[in-house]
């Protein structure tokens, strides 16, 4: 059960131009392509004729619509038919169409009913894409798990002192304890602070002076339901924050189905700004994620044998705080969807309506 | 629901030699293999003893029975136990049967009890074995759908205007508008005619003049349940059909499971009659199949997501009359045989009798 | 349903040592590794924190415990948690653990309640393990089937006849009938004696003349629930068993899941005792294994298409009287303790109690 009435990143922006991309996100495959006038649309990727994924079709004419692969339909942005050549336009041809948001080179898809879509609940990550290109790092890591363990991962980043230990852990995390600050029911903060030790390998080798006593902070925002952003750095301890290095990541996860995620970062700093460097960097990453991340989570999703999480009875330790407030949060606004939904199909019973197209179930 | 008192193609006649052939039918995994006469059996793949495939044994001894490969027990065409090596053959050791014929180079299965099977309804296809070799295509392209989408392909060809652009079509198809003509509650024609325009390009290439007006014919009969003969051509306006180029090719589609199908095709032809023009044909033909029908069949099966043809509620259009036409029917073919089956249950329970093996559930 | 309250073999006791092995018995997840004392535990492989595999981790420390690999959380040989770098120990936090038993070179697992594990019940094998490594064959064969196919297949040899004929099988035992003995409840013996004629080949090549009449001996004394003890050997007719040659070979069956079993073998001989004759016999026997059972054993669990044995009604031949005995036994083992079972939660009923953990479902 996903939370619908939320924005999901679909991927970066400039990933759509003038070729359908083909994506399923929240269990709902969907083609997205690029109009006439630039804006980027979000279909079913599916021909209401004879289901053909509309994304095997091409993008054409002036007017930029999407053309069906198999017999040749054509299905302008909003969904609608605008052409049939095999005759007048049937009055059922329409797709089911999905709100979408381009914003900071980022595409955000909002994932229920699009006259519903309110572009105010979008986290504001300020301006990655203002970076230098070569103190800036953009990828994605498809990973079979469901979504919530890519949270989990990001609100619990003690695992970093036994998972990435070495590079990115060093036990300091583990020991500094996390503070939660709820800031809303859909956002929420973890925060370690460590000083007086050397700081993680990754930043001691950038610091002025190696091996020294360090401050070091490490802080996540989460916002509903899959977003992170993640400041975290380290200073020679008494210096300036500033004088030391920092980097920001945008972990952003959203369920393609119930056991696989996508899952884009876009990272951003302040230090080692040249091409090498960036290149060994995402190399670190990349080695981080792809063999200690990924496979963690994936053998965590199949012990897990397809069970709901709390069904499992997990032990609960105060380092969980974050990954819990966050996972109580998600049930409760689930609720209040589900609620709010059982509400209005009360009310269309006694006011019967047009089912809205576009709306995932 | 499969219709099961019909022939299904099972394969060319001659791929059945001294060897035993497991094929699945129809979701009943089978074994063939030529009898002592040369008759072709088609037996349940599963000794009675300890299910072992009997394909995975042998055509043994001067009867030419089959063995199994696991402890050794020989059945005969007719799926009865005809030798136990460790004693006397129990009366329960019976493989079911299913009813074959060989017929101009094609192996038919009936698909119900073997009891009533019924040559006369095997369509004649003519004799296209005995085209001139050169003249001669045969294949065989496995696809991952159901096999009424095979069926569905074929009987609205304007798709070739829109997946098959540039070789097989040139929108003409799509401008003619299909005349459908009733023959049977089994049968049923389609055919497209057009007349002033050029014809499709792996026509016109072999016209005695290129680009020049056409008459072109494309004629499709079905035969239920997935038999298609195709017979397409071009001749230059005002011309004789005969001095023209023409095809004609069978498409046989066989259900293997729900989401599988055997489909062969059999092609010959009065044009580009030497080895080089066949093989460059071959690749041709080949090419649109595994590059554009396969990918495209196989996408909207998965697009279906399991789910009932008509649940999907597709949007109908005048092009949709001869499939939707061949749905209704074999709807009703399988309808007819359901009431057929509960009449004979009630038939059975007044006067009980031995079931009968082979009978596909 | 397995027979739990028994000793299934969970690999060779030599495979485990400093690093945890994953390994999944009776569908259990477990991991093995050796603590401080140099004992074989067993424990459910995932941590009750977050469910990452306690496999995926390492054994660390003097008390050579397991930690987690995510959160660092350590956990001893008996499944409790001997640290949490988070803070306190948190009292749900205990690991499942199984009983196992090192024996004369194998590894044993209880399946069930490791507080009524009986050690008595293992099968005394003798010690393979004395035998000369040059005449000493040990391996692992993994089968995607049901375990109780592999043990159908043990205790009806005459398959080697068919499947194996050639080096293994020449007709003999289909001949020779086997005599079955049954020795308790929980094991039972079948022996095919042959006299007069010429031994298979793989035993004829070693005798002192070849071609000649023999006295050959096949004796398969099976174990609960899935352990063959082979003893297989030819001599010159009128000869002394002990001037022939005499293989004996462990066969032992342990299901992984329903569809795949753990398949090891542990072959020692009185003949051929060099390097390259040990090299030379164990291709053979891999061959045999990998090229003939393996196949047969999986293209009948295929065929079995997911159904019970019994429901597809077997033909019962006299070959089959071993194989079906031990069925038998087997049904009545796995019955008498579901109604213990049964019993024993009426008495909870009564008298409540804590669950036991380690108890396999």
């Amino acid at each position: 059960m996903y939370l619908k009435n939320m924005w999901y990143v679909a991927g970066f922006a400039d990933e759509i131009g003038d070729h359908p991309i083909a994506r399923t996100l929240l269990e709902q495959p969907l083609v997205f392509f690029r109009d006439r006038g630039g804006q980027i649309a979000a279909l079913a990727d599916r021909c209401p004729h004879r289901f053909a994924p509309l994304s095997k079709g091409a993008i054409v004419g002036p007017g930029k619509v999407i053309q069906c692969g198999y017999h040749g339909l054509q299905f302008d942005a909003r969904g609608r038919c605008v052409h049939n050549p095999h005759g007048p336009i049937p009055q059922a041809a329409r797709v089911p169409r999905y709100e979408v948001c381009e914003r900071r080179g980022l595409l955000w898809l909002w994932g229920g009913d699009p006259e519903q879509a309110d572009t105010t609940l979008i986290p504001d990550y300020g301006d990655f894409a203002e970076a230098p290109p070569d103190a800036t790092l953009r990828g994605y890591l498809p990973t079979q798990c469901h979504y919530q363990l890519v949270v989990d991962n990001i609100l619990d980043l003690t695992h970093a002192d036994y998972l990435h230990a070495g590079g990115l852990g060093n036990g300091s995390l583990t020991r500094a304890r996390a503070a939660v600050t709820d800031l809303s029911p859909r956002s929420l903060h973890v925060s370690w602070k460590v000083a007086g030790e050397p700081t993680i390998a990754a930043f001691d080798v950038h610091l002025r002076e190696q091996g020294r006593a360090t401050e070091q902070w490490t802080e996540v925002t989460w916002t509903a339901a899959g977003n992170m952003h993640l400041r975290t750095g380290a200073t020679l301890l008494g210096e300036e924050r500033s004088q030391g290095v920092e980097a920001m990541t945008l972990h952003l996860a959203t369920p393609e189905t119930a056991t696989s995620t996508h899952y884009w970062y876009w990272s951003i700093r302040n230090f080692a700004i040249s091409p090498d460097a960036n290149s060994q960097i995402h190399k670190f990453i990349e080695f981080a994620f792809v063999q200690q991340d990924k496979p963690m989570l994936e053998a965590q999703q199949r012990a897990m044998q397809g069970r709901e999480f709390w069904s499992l009875r997990p032990i609960l330790m105060a380092s969980d705080a974050g990954a819990v407030s966050v996972r109580r949060k998600l049930d409760q606004l689930v609720q209040a969807e589900l609620e709010m939904h059982r509400h209005q199909s009360n009310e269309k019973i006694r006011q019967p309506q047009q089912p809205e197209p576009g709306e995932i179930r």
